[in-house]
């Protein structure tokens, strides 16, 4: 199936100049949804992950139903204040600034297998932040599966100590 | 299973006097995770229904693998800014104040068949926040469905129109 036709591009969003990859409408789409999260669990099924990690809030919409789908547990990572519990948090450069991920301290035991899954592999900040996180907790990030790399932001670059895997490039 | 231990409770969380439900100790037990989507699954599957629709983002960990386990396409319910695409938006009450959520214009096909999907019915605002999107496209809201509720704060009243199932009540 050829996801890239089923992924919308929106030009100006969230800036002028920026052509935005929408998921929303592969979501939507019953057979291309189904397609998607079953190739990511075919590539994942060998790896022996014992949890899957997804950053807020896109990434929820990967790896909660690969979770289910393989028979693991979800884990959320998010934005500062929303997670109820005892937080660890690891703040990363934006273009501009810095943003704050957290993690709950109890979400991962130490030796536990990751995988994290996330719609977008950018610069790869997010993801990198999510994989810190993760292995501050003792877990052990086994690898990356997003759906969409923007090649040109070299975010394989900055996760080049692990297996990145993804669907669609740009 | 009992969910209700899976569940823990976090008191003062958002705020001093308030016990707060955090479904993430749920969500990273494989066995409770995959439990709570599978009964939200069979008690779905005679709906017949054509789409799942969460709102952010907690939503989204219970509507997407819902989706997925269904076979059918998944929308996004989002705060303002979040989609790319065009919205339409709909403004409800909170306790102090109003809240603001969107749905993409083209999310849903005018008669399609629509279950709602969140973590938690509370006082029902965000629900029917979800329903008032959908019917503005002309969708059918053919019923909701939550993991837990909060009894005392009546939002089976606010949804009394809609078929409502939740598998955790406090």
């Amino acid at each position: 199936m050829d996801l890239k036709e089923r992924i919308r591009v929106i030009e100006g969003f969230p800036k002028e100049g920026i052509s935005f990859k929408d998921i929303t409408s592969l979501l939507k789409d019953k057979e291309a949804y189904r397609y998607t999260i079953d190739t990511i669990v075919d590539y994942c099924r060998e790896k022996k992950a014992d949890v899957i990690v997804g950053p807020e809030a896109r990434g929820f919409v990967l790896g909660a139903p690969l979770a289910y789908a393989l028979g693991l547990g979800f884990v959320p990572v998010r934005k500062p204040g929303k997670l109820p519990g005892e937080t660890i948090s690891y703040e990363y450069e934006l273009e501009y600034g810095t943003d704050l991920l957290e993690i709950h301290k109890d979400a991962i035991k130490p030796g536990q297998r990751v995988i994290i899954a996330d719609d977008l592999l950018a610069t790869g900040g997010t993801a990198m932040a999510s994989a810190k996180l993760v292995e501050k907790l003792g877990g052990q990030v086994i690898g990356f599966v997003f759906v969409m790399e923007l090649t040109e932001l070299d975010g394989r670059k900055v996760l080049s100590d692990y297996e990145v895997e993804t669907l669609v490039q740009y």
